[in-house]
């Protein structure tokens, strides 16, 4: 592609900028074949999850119902090209673009060239390039690709261009994967939602009304729908968690530095008190399995030596036993979750304990207000100097949660080399201080065993409403800590019960007289109470899973053997 | 043991203060039984190598000269209790004091309280408590030992007690290994020889005239002496290796995060743009070997959770074909090295290369001069504020080394939160640069196989004279990359072959005119021309072999193949 020529820097205004990035997503969709349905924003319901089926073929709706491994195995066996493949991928994404605005463009010429050398390839040789051979996958915009425009979102930032893919990126098609489409992310990256002044807001496909979440909230929307079987995302406090959470789907933040991050774009380079996962979004536990043992693979270390050099582990050497000590969170003692989010944890652990291999003990949470202040202050050594000249210098306008997290949020301040160190310091004694408390789980047990993981709400409410995600303590608290956490779906939804829905959620209810812990949570009290069951209704309601640190391959184990005991899926029915 | 009460605190001068300390070792010494002999400072020969042996008993020489794998067997089996061996290294050490100063103190009590637990757990149980039951091992003061002094050598620390002993000191100790000296540091501990105001200078047991290197100083002498077979030091810019190389020992300088630094002493806490390793010093490879297999065993990320979640594995997997591809540096571009170490380095590679195994290719170092800009900048990031203030609130004199690294390093300076930031995109720029180098290696071959190691001098010079080692580069260079380092002796020795030894060096000397690489090549012309080997005799000659960052297992296994290729020990002869 051509580099972005209207931008701030050859005198556009910002407005200007983000109507010719739209035109160039919208051409993107064009030149797919056969054309891309269109869909007049009218006609787009409350609901969108049904939509794509209508519009595509039988083939394309058979394709794109697949699992990633079945996927691969149907191209491998050469049943499906990998060129039919793509352009089935790419016009459902086409689709989900119309339903929830989660591109940023498509990438027909390139993903095709790539598909033709694989089809090639496969015919020569009578064998895949390798274990993702004919995978499409998406990525979100400020992973770079080769010679495109990567933003991050800032209007002013337009106009770069990267000069390879980033590494991950890399990993993914070296295995035979096939990068397809570019999605949304939120202005500065630093929301839980998607919103931004270049292509505006992406909204949830199980309810326009709703946030997709983010900061990876395109990949939410986008694989909900099936417009991608796995996409890639980032997360430092919860963007590749709350968009599968609100989505329904699976991900995974991985512990920092086992992916590779190389060749993304962020603000305030050379910050690494806090530091961000690259990992998967997908339609099941497998695609996220597969992602990382791909991605690791690769030994990602030796191009970007800042990794780990960790050999991705087989899952399967994990509780061989299958018997897994879970501590479960329901309350972080800051912010109260939903009656729906009470409930399905609940249930869920109902289900566990009926086996006599799960053992369920509740972890009484350390701290997490404390734990949020002191990630909050390292996110922005600076005081957010950097990001606010970034955002500033081209009139862009201030999102409502940019503002939330930069100019409301009284942990930001500018540090000095002396506070930075008090801060790291802090943090190292909160981490240590879990730690502590964890090896704590195995004190007065025969076999010595502390407890194995962490079950916990995701957020502390569905998919909420735009602009309303102002609590990020539920996947925060994992950055801080550096743990690995899953989301899974637990295959119910808000509303899920036709009449009697709002009965299913009453015995979690806020009870009268609700003292909130804190003005957070009465914020999400009163969101509650605003909008209830009928205002979130069709909204997933999703889980989340923690490991201690580097304990990623267990944590897949984990959540492969809670899933099965509880009897539910570990992908998303399509 | 009571904490000091004469501290700058309790209103005590510097001089008092450092009096109180030595005072304090000299009693720890004198509780020994049988008493440690006398030696007067005046009686003290330039080499002091041969000296234990005279004072000790036949047993006791027995015993301390054993490697350590044969010492816990020969514990095990039971033919010497700990007890037994405990004593004799209390001995050796104490008269390792008086030779080379290498003490902070002895620990008698809690050494022979632990042997006699340790003798009756082998009496109840039949078989040893853990790999290195019956080990004696030393310790660099600023890693705490449970209710001791801990100052780091700054004297206004003096009177700081650490609440447990440090994680390293539990890994062995839970292993049977049992703590029985504490050894000396420089002042600031940035130093690569050891000059401090509570004890004065520790010196080199091979030629007193020389220091005995730095930071880990007083191991690297204690150890030579055989006054301990096993010692932990710490390393962020060489202070494990100078000492190793300086006194002809063993070293090896993990990748960071490996072994564990909680409850270590240092100032700048919070700071982590550059970190520090905790390693071993020993009289022979597998010594080190034990030493990581131990910590890294007891899985002690679970108490210190910065640490990487990495087991060790058995180094024997790597080269099973025993083909090694070995890079090597003579002359990092920036300061030429002394004769003798450029003669090792042509010795062992010509031993090397007559093998078919070994495949010798030059290493272009890519601009070291840059690398210590990059380092030396992210030492002090507060420009040396925290350190200066320490130093300065007791009065306590400059040694003229810490002025080296403080007062007249051009690249000290006071950083904002952004100039940090740029300097850590060097330093990854810096790393990234050397990654793809080292993976250009592979580059046209069929076996597409890059480097595995790095071979390299040690120091630019045999143990220098004192206040002299003005140069890190060649160990500075690998805390920068963050990359695995041992430390091994060549068996040679400054001087060695008598009247002939000047013509050894002959053809290596500097060329008639030459013209110096930088200022600091100039200072060690200067060292050069001024002492030559009469000056610097007896001095052992040690290389360094380096691998990429977490290759410490593969280091290991390389270093082991080349010694055994080129007939040379891997233990120091007794």
């Amino acid at each position: 592609m051509a580099p972005a020529t209207v931008t701030i820097a050859s005198g556009a205004t910002w407005q200007e900028v983000a109507a010719d990035r739209q035109r160039h997503r919208d051409e993107s969709i064009a030149a797919v074949r056969p054309p891309v349905p269109e869909i007049r924003p009218e006609d787009v319901p409350v609901s969108t999850i049904a939509i794509p089926e209508k519009l595509l073929t039988a083939r394309e709706v058979q394709i794109t119902s697949l699992d990633v491994p079945d996927l691969a195995k149907r191209v491998a066996s050469g049943e499906w090209s990998t060129t039919t493949v793509v352009n089935a991928f790419l016009r459902r994404a086409g689709i989900a673009q119309k339903l929830t605005n989660c591109l940023t463009e498509l990438l027909p010429k390139r993903a095709l060239a790539r598909a033709a050398e694989l089809d090639r390839y496969l015919a020569d040789n009578g064998k895949p390039i390798g274990p993702l051979h004919g995978v499409p996958f998406s990525v979100k915009e400020h992973i770079g690709i080769k010679d495109e425009d990567i933003n991050a979102s800032f209007v002013s930032w337009v106009g770069r261009v990267s000069k390879e893919d980033a590494l991950v990126v890399q990993c993914l098609e070296e295995a035979g994967a096939v990068v397809f489409a570019r999605t949304t992310q939120p202005q500065t990256l630093m929301h839980i939602e998607t919103s931004n002044n270049l292509y505006g807001v992406t909204v949830n496909p199980h309810n326009t009304t709703l946030t997709a979440g983010g900061s990876t909230g395109g990949e939410g929307a986008l694989i909900a729908l099936r417009g991608s079987l796995l996409g890639i995302g980032t997360d430092i406090g919860g963007s590749i968690r709350a968009p599968a959470a609100n989505n329904g789907i699976f991900g995974y933040k991985p512990t920092t530095m086992r992916m590779p991050t190389a060749g993304w774009s962020i603000a305030m380079g050379g910050a690494e008190s806090i530091l961000g996962s690259v990992g998967p979004l997908s339609t099941s536990l497998e695609g996220l399995r597969l992602f990382a043992q791909t991605v690791v693979g690769r030994r990602p270390w030796l191009r970007q030596p800042s990794l780990v050099a960790m050999d991705w582990r087989d899952p399967a050497q994990f509780f061989p036993d299958r018997k897994i000590r879970v501590g479960v969170i329901r309350n972080d003692g800051v912010v109260r979750p939903h009656p729906p989010i009470l409930r399905a944890i609940d249930e869920f652990v109902t289900k566990l304990k009926s086996h006599p291999n799960i053992e369920i003990v509740d972890w009484k949470p350390w701290r997490h207000d404390l734990a949020w202040s002191v990630i909050a202050k390292l996110y922005y050594p600076d005081g957010g100097k950097e990001i606010k000249e970034i955002v500033e210098s081209c009139g862009e306008p201030w999102r409502p949660l940019s503002k939330f997290m930069l100019h409301e949020n009284p942990h930001v301040e500018p540090l000095t080399i002396e506070t930075l160190w008090d801060a790291v310091v802090a943090r190292e004694e909160y981490r240590n201080k879990y730690a502590q408390l964890w090896n704590e789980t195995a004190a007065g047990r025969a076999d010595g065993r502390p407890l194995d993981v962490i079950l916990c709400p995701a957020t502390p409410s569905v998919a909420p409403k735009l602009d309303t995600s102002r609590y990020w303590g539920y996947t925060a608290q994992w950055n801080l800590l550096d743990y690995p956490g899953i989301i899974f779906p637990t295959a119910d939804f808000v509303g899920a019960g036709g009449p009697d829905a709002a009965a299913r959620e009453a015995p979690y209810a806020y009870p009268d007289g609700y003292e909130p812990l804190s003005p957070s949570d009465a914020y999400f009290r009163d969101q509650w109470a605003e909008h209830g069951v009928e205002g979130y209704v069709g909204a997933p309601i999703s889980l989340q899973l923690v490991a201690r640190r580097y304990d990623d391959e267990k944590l897949f184990k984990a959540v492969q053997i809670l899933l099965e005991t509880a009897g539910l899926p570990t992908a998303v029915p399509a």
